[in-house]
C-alpha cells in the first residue's frame, strides 16, 4: 500500500482521484468543461482555456514542455503583509514547501487544499454547466493565534485568441490585444473586438489590478516571484498591446479560527454588459455552491446509463466513473487539445471521433446523433474524407484525397459505418439514415447513400495485390511504406473492409436494402477468402506489401515481423476461422506481450528503413515504432473475448487499467485514473512511461470491451444482448443499464466458473430461451438474472 | 553623460557595443553567423541556432516571449565544489548579482565577462568564417588567495530540427530525437539521421555528461536551478526521444591568480566522423585565437569598402560600423528570424531582400548578384512573384497570385528592378540582365525580360480610377482596406511603379533597348500627370482609394488625413513638382513627426473600421496604425535630401539613429545600436519603445540615405557622383569608397555652410568640370576634392 500512496489515490465514493503531493511526475491534469468552454487543469493549477475551438478562441495562455514545467496557470499568491513572505495555495508557481498539499481532480471540477504559515488555504475550480465561464472559489482559514492580515494575488496570463498567431507572430500579434479594468472587472479583447470580450472579476475587496504582464511580473522575472506580490501592490496597469494579464490584489483580514472566501470568475461574453449577470450571480457563495451541487447532479445522471458491481473493485472504479468520464472528454476534444497536443492543428479527427462516440453513445445519443451528421458533412462525393474538420468553422482538414500521390489515410471513411451503426444498436433510430448531408463539394445524399460511399472508396483503391491501397498509411500514422509507386497496400485495412462490410450487410437488412445486402455480403466473402489465401503467414497474419510488393510483418521480415493489429483484426472482424484465429492471438502473446502490456510490433525496428518509412523514424520502443499502444490493446481484448478466452482478455485489460498504474506510478508517469495514448515498449530505457495522456481512442474502446465484451451487454438491432466473457474466478456481477427508454438490472451469476457461456436466463422473473433481452421502450425497470455456465 | 551610461556604450574604435549591466530593457542580442551557421545571442546568452534555414535546419531551441525571459541559451555554470554555491557568469539563468559584469557585443562575436566569488569569468562566442560551429570559450581566473575546486556545467538544449513542430506537434516530435555522448563528444540526430548531427564538445577534463533535459534539470525545475548542477554531478544521460540536450561537467582547479581556459564546440556534420576534425582543431587555444583574429580582419576588410570621417561622431559609428553590420545581418536572414521573429513562417522575403541588396551590394556585389537571381526564380510568367521562399528548400510561398480575390502584395514584383538597377550602377556589370532564368511555372527567360513581366503584370491590374489595384495590401501590410469588390486602388503603389518605370528607362538606354525605353517613357508620363491630377489632396498627396472608392489619407477622412509615404514617395519617385514636394514634405513635419521620430499616419485610428481593414486592428501608436516606422522614416529622410533640405534631412536621421536611442535607453528598451522596424507612437502609452530590433529594411535604406543622399556618394552607370546634403554647420567630411575595384578618397569642405551645391571638383589633381566621378576600374586609389557653395 505504501507504494500505492505515493502520489494518490481514488476516494471510497470513487468520484475523485486525490493527488497527495504536487510533484508528480508529469502535471496530472482535469478537464473542465460544458461543451462550449473548456478549462485544462493540472494538480497544481496549471492549464488554460479556450472556448469552442482551442485554435481560434483561446483565452489562456499555456507553455507546452516548458522549463519551469507545467506554466502558466490559474495561479494565486497569498502575501503575509506583516512578514512579506508570500506562497502559492497550489504550490506552483511559487514552490515553496506547504505544510500540506492535497489535490482532489473531480468529475467537472478541481479541489486544491493546502496549509502554509498557519493559513489554510482551499481552492475549487469548475466550470458551470451552461455558462461560459470558470470559477475559482478561495477559501482561508486561519489557524494563528493572532490576527493575519493578507493580500490575495491573483494571475491569469491570456492567450491572443488565436493561438497560433500567439506562438509564432509575435511581431503582429503583439500589437493587437488591449485589456482594462472598468465597471469592477478585467475586459480583454482584440482592439478590433472581433473576438468578444474575456472578463475577469473577484469579489471582495479589490484593492488593485494589473492587466499588463511586465507591469506585474517585473523585468527578468517570472511567475515565481512577480515583483507585485513582493511588493504587495500592484500598478493598475492597463494592456496596450504586448502580453494582457488579469491580475488583480485583494485585502484579506483574518481573526484567529476566522474563514473567508473569495470568488474569482473568468469568461466570455460577446458584450461587455454580458458580464454584469454572471458576475452578479457568482458573487454570491450560495449560488456557486448550488452550481457546484447541480455539476454533482449532472455527473450523477450521466454516470446512472452505466453502473457495474464486479468483484474487481478497481474495474468498477474505471466502468463506473473514470473510463465514462475520459470517454466524454475524447468525445468533446477528440485528439485536438491536452497538455501534449497544442491545439492549433489537429482539429476533430475523423476517425477518432465515430470511434470516440462508442464511449457515450449510451449516455449522449442526441448529441451522438448529431456529431455523426456532422462527421458526414467531411465526405467528398468519392467516398473518401477529410481527415479532421475544425468545430469552430466546420472547415475539413489535412489531407485532401489526392489520388495520383496516394495522399489519404485509407481508412478514414469506413469508420462512419461503425459509429453509424453501433448508434442504431443503441437507440433503435433508422430515420438517422434517411437524413440528407451534403458533401464537401455541396451535393447532398442520405447518411446510407454516404455510408455506400465509403465502401465504394475503397473498392475503387485497390492495389496490385487485390488490397486496398495504403494511401499516406491507415490507422497506424506513420505506417507510410513510401515509395515511388504508391503501390502499398493495408492488410489492416483490409480487415476493417471485410468488417464494414458485414456491418452494413446487417444494416440493409434491417433498413430492408436487401439487394445492397446480397452485394455487401459477396464483396465481404471475397475479402474473407482472398485475406485467408494471401495474408497468412504461417502463425499469424501479414500487416501490409510495401511499395515493392514486399511483404511486411512477416516471418520473413527481419525487424516488425509481426504487428499486433492484423492479428486482434483478424479476429475482431471474423476473417479468420477459429484455430487461427487462437494461433494468431496466441503469437501476440508469444511475441508481443510484455508486463506493462502488449506492443504494436516486434521486434522494433533499430533503424530507419526507406521503404517502411515515418514509422521507423521513432526511437524504438517509442509511438509506432514497437511501443505499447493502449487503442491497440483494446482490440486486442476484444479479439480474446471474441475468442471466448476471458481470463487472458482480463489479463490484458488489468495490464493496461489506470488503477494498476497507481500502483507504479513513478514508472508509468503519466495520470493513474485515465488511458494514456502510448507506454514505453521494452526496446526503451522508459519502458513503462506513458505518454499523451487523456486524447485516446483507447478510451472510447477500453469502455466498449470492458462493457459489452467482458461484460458482455452488447445492444443489437433488436434488443440487448447478454453475453459475458470473464474472468472463471468471478462467480457473479451485475450491471444495471440505461437502454432505449427503459432499465435494466442485470445480475449474472457464475457459479460453474466458467468464462462463457449462458446456462439460464430470467427477463422480469419470466425464463426466456435466449439471452437477447427485448427491447422494452416502456421507461421502466427490468431484472434480468443470468446464469452462466 | 550619466544617462548615456545606463545601459552601455560604443567602444573607442566603434567596433563594439558595451553593455554595462545585465538587466536591459529588453534581450539586447547579436548575430554570430557565417552564410549557413547562425547563432543569435543576448547579453546574457539566451537564444538559439540554426544552420541553413530556421524553420527547417533549428539546431538550438528558444522559447520566444517566455517568462522567465529569454531562455533557454548558450549556458554556463560555475559551481565551487567547496561551499556547493553555484552562479553563471552570464548573470542568466542563475540570475545571481555578480560583482562585475560587462557584455561586449563585437562584429561576428560577443564577449561576457564577470566576476562573482573571487573567480573572473569570460566567454567568448562567435562562429568561424567558414566552419558550420560556435565556439564558446571560457576564461576563469582565481582571485581567491586558496586553491579553488569548480565545476563547470554546460548547457544547450537541442530544437527537434524541424522548429514548427518542435513547438507543436509534441506527441509526434518528442519521439524523434537521440543524443548520446561517444568519442569525447555529444552527438545528437534524429533517430533516422534524416537531419545530420549536431555535435558538442570540449577540451579540458570532462567529468560527466547529459542527454536528457529531465535527468540534468531535475523534476519542477528550470535553467535557473538544475538538479545536476546543485548536487555537483551529472547523470551521463543518453536522450531517446523527448528533449535531447547537451551538458557536460568539467572539473577545474584554479590555485590563486591562476588563469584556465575550456573550450566549447557546438556545430553540424553530416556524418558523425566530419566531427573530429573540427573538435581537434578548435580544442587548441591557439587555433581559436587565431579563427578570432580572421574574424576581425574578416570584417576589418568588409567596412573598408566603406568609411567615412564626418563632424558627427555618432552618425560615423552608425556608418562605418553598426548600420553596415546590421545590413549585413538583414542580407542574410531577410526577416525570418531574430527573438520577435519565430524564424518558421516568415522566409526571406521578396521585396524585403530586394531592398536589402542595398546595403550590401557596394561590398558583397557577388552575393547580390546571386541573390537578385534566386529572388527571380520566384517570378511568375504573369510577373507576379511568391512574396517569400525558404532559404534552404527554395520553395515559394504566401500568397500564390490569385487575381479573383485579389490575394497579392501589389508592390511587390516592383522591387526587382530596383535591385537590379542599384547592381547594375555599382558594378557596372550588364550581363546580369541577360542571365536566363526560370519563371515558377518552369519557361525561363532573361533577367531583362523578367524586369519588364513586372511592370506589365502592375499595367495589368489596374482600377478604375486608372491606379495599381491594392491586392492584398501594398508595402503597408495590413493596409488591406478589404471590401466585396477587391476594388482597392493604392497611390503608394503608383508612384513605385513611376519610379520603376524611371528606373527601367533609364537601364534600357544602358541596354540599348531604344524601344522599351521610350515606352517605359510614356507611361511614366502618363503616371505622372494622372497622379499629380488626381491623388493631389491641397497639401500632400492621398494614400489610396478603399473597396468603395472613397479616398483615404485625405483631409476628408476623420482619422488617417495624412500617411507619410505617399509624401516622401511623391518626392522620391520624382512625381511631385519641386513646389508641392516641399509643401507635402512641410505637411509631414507639421503632423507626422515627434520628438522621436515620424509616425507613419495621424491621426491614428481610434477604432477599427471595415474598410480600412486590418490597420485598424493595431492598438493606436503601435505597429502601422500610427507608430514612428523606421523604415518610412528613412524615405522621408531621402526626400529631405531630394529636396535639398539638408538640415531637416538630418534632424530626421538623428532623431531615429541608434545611438541617440542609447541615451533615452529606458524608453526606447530596444538595442541601442541597430534599428527597430517601428517604436510606438505618441498616441500610445509607451510612446518611444521600440519593438522588433534587428531585421527591418530600415537597415538598407538608412545606409543608403546616409551614404549615397545625406553624404551624397552615388553610384551611377558612368561614374561615383558627388551630390551631398548636409548640415549646413558641417564644414567638411570625408568619405573612402571602393568602386568597381578602385577605392576612391574623397574629401569634401563646406566653408560656405551650405547643404547642397558644388562649387569646385578636383581629381587625382586636375579639376573637374563635374561631381560625376569616372569609373577608373583600375584597382588604384583615386582621390577626389570637391568644395561644396
Amino acid at each position: 500500500m505504501g507504494v500505492i500512496l505515493d502520489y494518490g489515490y481514488f476516494s471510497r465514493d470513487y468520484r475523485e482521484y486525490v493527488v497527495i503531493r504536487p510533484d508528480t511526475p508529469t502535471p496530472w491534469i482535469n478537464y473542465l468543461s460544458n461543451n462550449e468552454y473548456c478549462a485544462i487543469i493540472s494538480n497544481t493549477a496549471g492549464g488554460y482555456s479556450f472556448h469552442l475551438d482551442p485554435r481560434d478562441k483561446r483565452i489562456l495562455r499555456y507553455r507546452y514542455n516548458n522549463l519551469p514545467t507545467d506554466r502558466p496557470g490559474r495561479y494565486l499568491y497569498v502575501r503575509d503583509n506583516k512578514t512579506g513572505e508570500y506562497w502559492s495555495p497550489t504550490w506552483q508557481p511559487v514552490l515553496k514547501k506547504l505544510s500540506k498539499y492535497v489535490c482532489r481532480h473531480g468529475l467537472g471540477y478541481t479541489r486544491i487544499s493546502s496549509s502554509y504559515a498557519a493559513i489554510d488555504a482551499e481552492i475549487t475550480y469548475f466550470v458551470p454547466l451552461e455558462d461560459n465561464l470558470e470559477i475559482w472559489m478561495l477559501t482561508l482559514r486561519s489557524g494563528s493565534s493572532t490576527k493575519k492580515e493578507l493580500t490575495v494575488f491573483s494571475y491569469a496570463e491570456f492567450c491572443l485568441w488565436q493561438a497560433f498567431n500567439d506562438l509564432s507572430d509575435l511581431q503582429c500579434s503583439q500589437g493587437l490585444g488591449v485589456a482594462k479594468y472598468e465597471d469592477d472587472a478585467i475586459f480583454y479583447s482584440f482592439f478590433d473586438v472581433s473576438t468578444g470580450y474575456a472578463f475577469f472579476a473577484s469579489n471582495g475587496t479589490v484593492t488593485g489590478h494589473d492587466c499588463n504582464r511586465e507591469k506585474f511580473i517585473g523585468s527578468y522575472r517570472s511567475e515565481s516571484d512577480p515583483i507585485a506580490v513582493e511588493r504587495g501592490k500592484c500598478s493598475n496597469s492597463e494592456a496596450k498591446g504586448g502580453n494582457p494579464i488579469a491580475a488583480t490584489s485583494n485585502a484579506v483580514e483574518l481573526r484567529p479560527g476566522e474563514t473567508k472566501t473569495i470568488i474569482f470568475i473568468l469568461g466570455v461574453v460577446e458584450k461587455k454588459s454580458d458580464a454584469k449577470k454572471y458576475i452578479q450571480k457568482f458573487s454570491k457563495k450560495f449560488n456557486v455552491d448550488a452550481e457546484f451541487q447541480r455539476q454533482k447532479e449532472h455527473w450523477n445522471t450521466y454516470l446512472s446509463n452505466l453502473n457495474v458491481k464486479t468483484p474487481d473493485r478497481e474495474f468498477n472504479v474505471m466502468i463506473n466513473v473514470w473510463n465514462q468520464y475520459q470517454c466524454r472528454t475524447t468525445f468533446d476534444w477528440s485528439r485536438y487539445v491536452s497538455f501534449y497536443e497544442t491545439g492549433i492543428g489537429r482539429g476533430m479527427g475523423f476517425r477518432d471521433s465515430n470511434q470516440d462516440t462508442l464511449g457515450v453513445v449510451h449516455a449522449l445519443p442526441k448529441r451522438v446523433r448529431q456529431r455523426i451528421l456532422d462527421l458526414t458533412k467531411n465526405q467528398f462525393e468519392n467516398g473518401h474524407v477529410f481527415h479532421l474538420y475544425y468545430p469552430l468553422t466546420g472547415e475539413g482538414g489535412f489531407p485532401p484525397y489526392v489520388k495520383e500521390k496516394m495522399k489519404y489515410f485509407s481508412d478514414d471513411h469506413l469508420w462512419l459505418i461503425l459509429s453509424t451503426c453501433e448508434y442504431i444498436k443503441e437507440t433503435g433510430d433508422m430515420t438517422i439514415l434517411d437524413e440528407n448531408v451534403n458533401f464537401v463539394e455541396g451535393s447532398s445524399a442520405s447518411l446510407y447513400d454516404h455510408l455506400k460511399r465509403s465502401i465504394d472508396f475503397t473498392l475503387n483503391s485497390m492495389g496490385k495485390h487485390n488490397f486496398p491501397l495504403l494511401g499516406t498509411a491507415d490507422w497506424n500514422d506513420p505506417q507510410s511504406l513510401p515509395g515511388p509507386n504508391y503501390a502499398a497496400e493495408s492488410i489492416w485495412t483490409a480487415m476493417l473492409f471485410h468488417k464494414m462490410l458485414l456491418e452494413l450487410e446487417e444494416l440493409c437488412r434491417e433498413y430492408k436494402q436487401e439487394k445492397d445486402a446480397k452485394r455487401f455480403e459477396a464483396i465481404a466473402d471475397k475479402t474473407r477468402t482472398h485475406l485467408n489465401d494471401k495474408a497468412w503467414d504461417g502463425n499469424w497474419y501479414i500487416r501490409a506489401y510495401d511499395d515493392s510488393g514486399n511483404v511486411v510483418g512477416s516471418s520473413r521480415n527481419k525487424e516488425g515481423k509481426i504487428y499486433v493489429n492484423t492479428q486482434s483484426w483478424a479476429v475482431i472482424s471474423q476473417i479468420a476461422p477459429k484455430e487461427r484465429g487462437i494461433q494468431c492471438m496466441n503469437s501476440v502473446k508469444k511475441h508481443l506481450d510484455t508486463k506493462y502490456g502488449i506492443m504494436l510490433l516486434a521486434p522494433a525496428y533499430s533503424r530507419y528503413y526507406s521503404e517502411i518509412g515515418a514509422l521507423t523514424s521513432y526511437v524504438p520502443g517509442l509511438k509506432e515504432n514497437a511501443s505499447i499502444w493502449s487503442h491497440a490493446n483494446a482490440w486486442a481484448i476484444l479479439a480474446e473475448c471474441m475468442l471466448g478466452r476471458g481470463d487472458q482478455a482480463f489479463e490484458y485489460y488489468k495490464k493496461l487499467a489506470p488503477p494498476t498504474k497507481n500502483r507504479i506510478a513513478n514508472t508509468h508517469r503519466a495520470e493513474p485514473y485515465v488511458y494514456a495514448q502510448t507506454i514505453a515498449g521494452k526496446d526503451h530505457p522508459d519502458f513503462g512511461a506513458a505518454r499523451q495522456s487523456w486524447l485516446t481512442g483507447t478510451a472510447a474502446w477500453m469502455l466498449r470491451v470492458a462493457t459489452n465484451w467482458i461484460l458482455g451487454i452488447r445492444p443489437q438491432y433488436h434488443g440487448l444482448l447478454v453475453d459475458p466473457c470473464i474472468p472463471k474466478d468471478w462467480t457473479r456481477f451485475e450491471i444495471t443499464r440505461h437502454f432505449r427508454n427503459s432499465i435494466y438490472e442485470i445480475r449474472v451469476r457464475n457459479p460453474h466458473h466458467v468464462s462463457k457461456g449462458i446456462k439460464d436466463v430470467t427477463v422480469d422473473g419470466k425464463k426466456s430461451k435466449t439471452s437477447l433481452i427485448p427491447s422494452f421502450t416502456d421507461g421502466k425497470r427490468h431484472t434480468v438474472l443470468i446464469t452462466m455456465g
